[in-house]
């Protein structure tokens, strides 16, 4: 049982083609990684379908309970992009045009481009932040804790860096990862020592299969790096006891 | 806004390794067209941590609201396998060994191969039923709505189709997708005017960037053949006007 960091996030993924299984969600692994390098821990994720009033209870609940909250999804132009308007319901906040966007817009699009279907991006909770998008136009936004970010991943991935200096997070959650050719119920019992020997350190262990072989994947995670190599070192002394092949650390 | 199908699922995919970002969740995408096509519609997918009191409040807490609940991941042999024993209390059963899995899992290893870490997969709430798993032995269970599947993605794949007689759906969600070369905001008016006419459809649009082209993808979900049909050639209606390419259908 690990104590959470000081500074925790929730990920909301809004979004029917989740739910449908049409499409797999990246996002959450390049958001979770990101906050991790700057000291924000994920706490919880939910993907939710594109309704309003579950959008509206969701952010609610997330934003109370969270540091920072990450939406992506339903910002574009379309009828079922509808993550604007049910935040700024959420917040209690008129839903209109935001002045510094339309600019931004403005100026985007060639003469005449500008049409109403992109208008509508920049059609936000009043006095919303921007975030700005360094690929394709049209910004995301965040109202105090919550983030509102575009569902395209690559967008989604350019626009996480402009966010650096606004999230402020506790120290970076560093890992090691010791790769073994082994079974986990070889080493269950050994490992499950170490954990009770060091029980502020997550120690996850993962099934893998790799070129035709069967391995197990030992994670350590921690924000102190001294832990994490004294954790290691006691699981690479059961390693070369059981004489287990070590694959690869890193 | 769409009503919801009679038959709904939650997705609770148990693991640090996902909220880290270390991994990426694949299962939500094979268990929702499963049961998709069983007539099961996902409402929510949530991504916890490995930790016991936040897995006994959201099973609980999902397991009313919810016709069937789907969980992944927790159920190996290690220290941080703490699903069995999580959902035993959540449902105030006591924790035990399944006489039936033991037998299972006796047969399936070498003698002497059935040791301590393999005996905690059989570890299970009192008189859960079990879900048979055809590659690696070990197997998954469930308990009155709550079924506990692996997080390996080929083994849980491999268990789904035992479960096709248990669950019990309604009827299965068909759909039809129509791509276009074309931009989201190009369509959004024509596209929210068929949503209106058609209120109890889904319609999806979700923007795609492939072989270096934009395009749109159109989504059209319900149990109705008939009524996607009718939607579609709403859609196509608007395309053929606006002379939009139809890079495929399907």
């Amino acid at each position: 049982m690990i104590k959470n960091t000081k500074v925790n996030a929730a990920i909301l993924i809004i979004g029917n083609e989740i739910l449908s299984g049409r499409t797999k969600d990246t996002n959450t692994s390049t958001i979770a990684l990101w906050l991790n390098s700057i000291g924000v821990k994920v706490a919880e994720v939910r993907v939710i379908p594109d309704i309003e009033k579950i959008i509206i209870d969701t952010v609610n609940e997330l934003r109370k309970n969270n540091d920072y909250v990450f939406t992506t999804g339903g910002i574009g132009p379309t009828h079922d992009d509808i993550t604007a308007e049910s935040i700024s319901k959420a917040f209690g906040l008129n839903y209109q045009i935001h002045k510094e966007g339309f600019k931004i817009l403005e100026s985007y699009y060639k003469h005449g481009e500008f049409n109403e279907g992109r208008q509508k991006m920049i059609w936000m909770p009043k006095d919303a932040k921007l975030i700005l998008n360094p690929t394709s136009g049209a910004p995301g936004f965040y109202v105090e804790n919550v983030f509102c970010l575009p569902g395209v991943p690559s967008i989604l991935k350019a626009m996480l860096g402009g966010l650096k200096n606004i999230i402020v997070g506790g120290k970076p959650i560093l890992s090691h990862t010791i790769n073994l050719r082994t079974v986990e119920s070889e080493i269950a019992k050994s490992l499950t020592a170490v954990q009770n020997k060091n029980k502020d350190i997550e120690i996850g262990s993962y099934p893998f299969f790799q070129s035709g072989k069967l391995g197990v994947s030992i994670v350590i995670r921690s924000e102190d790096q001294l832990k994490i190599d004294s954790c290691s070192t006691q699981i690479l002394d059961f390693v070369n006891q059981k004489k287990i092949l070590i694959v690869d650390k890193k």
